[in-house]
């Protein structure tokens, strides 16, 4: 399923990668043009979502992946029929922070479940809807340490430079793959990257405009 | 997968069937067997589980009937992993209140999501473990007024009643077909579906040791 009115984009990356400052930025450009635009993201979005999102990121739980992959996914299937299909049916441009393919490189290369399941969680939760435009911003991994506040990386931060690492790896080489999606250098000035986003999101409008 | 060690026992039926009630005292019974018996039940068992109870039984959310087998799921399949999964090893007796025949009947024959998909879902969540007998309460529609405390019935609680009956038809369907699962009349005096409910139990340990 396609988003026969609307326009779906979604902007992806792993943490610090500038997602939020530039889908903030591409919300304000595509307002200027006039557009009615959404502004969302995952996991969240509604109280549902919110209430998960909460969930996930306590640190209290000890989660196991196969659980932590379906919440997501709960998350997801409140969400694209709360927010996402009404928005798309009105029309509406949704810029979207993660979606599918961030459970396919966190959960799957990354936590190591299997793709094929994945892909087909996904479907069940978004009842196929697909994003119109995928963004992925990419950062090297040394950037995430620049933009990291923390100052002492322990052994489960040394940990998560193994994680952030596959991380990395899974979105570039998904990028490659999936359709109508783009992999961008993020480690680029914030304004030449709001610019290439811009450009691009411009091209599939009237790619789908026609 | 089936449980080598241990013996997993699953009291099924609908809201006011009496589970809770016959769970303990099968736990007591069997206690006094003199069997290490550990006692839980779904949506929790776990603080992970538990905050997602918390969610789906939060009536200010609006729940999609994915995300609402999705939540379940994930409940499920953190509960199998922290709670049942090593009991069994552990050699326990475990009681648990409603397992994956409840998603059966709640989320597809009242709510009507496909079987199949539920089926793979209950699958993946609990990394295909079966519990080793199935016992389902019964009771008649009538018995369910006659039990609630509540005193007027509006709209929400008409769509309740068909919702109940298509609850207790799916259980009567499914505990002729699913293996292992037996129904009973859970209306007959307590003390008597308590020894009826032990009789089984025994016959199936007995059945396993052999």
């Amino acid at each position: 399923m396609s988003t026969r009115e609307g326009f779906f984009v979604v902007l992806e990356g792993p943490d610090k990668s500038g997602k939020s400052t530039q889908a903030k930025r591409l919300v304000d450009d595509l307002r200027q043009d006039g557009l009615k635009v959404i502004h969302t993201r995952e996991p969240g979005g509604t109280s549902f979502a919110e209430s998960i999102r909460k969930i996930l990121l306590d640190t209290k739980h000890k989660v196991d992946p196969m659980a932590e992959l379906l919440l997501y996914e709960a998350a997801r299937a409140q969400h694209t029929r709360d927010v996402l299909v009404p928005s798309l049916e009105d029309g509406a441009v949704v810029v979207c922070e993660r979606y599918t393919l961030a459970t396919l490189v966190y959960q799957g290369r990354a936590r190591g479940l299997e793709e094929a399941m994945i892909r087909q969680l996904n479907r069940l939760a978004t009842g196929g809807l697909r994003p119109d435009l995928t963004l992925v911003l990419d950062i090297p991994q040394g950037e995430f340490g620049r933009r990291d506040k923390r100052r002492k990386h322990d052994r489960m931060e040394r940990e998560t430079v193994l994680f952030r690492s596959k991380v990395r790896e899974g979105y570039r080489a998904l990028a490659k793959r999936e359709p109508r999606t783009v992999l961008l250098d993020a480690s680029e000035p914030v304004d030449r990257v709001e610019k290439e986003i811009l450009q691009l999101v411009h091209a599939a409008l009237r790619e789908k405009a026609r």
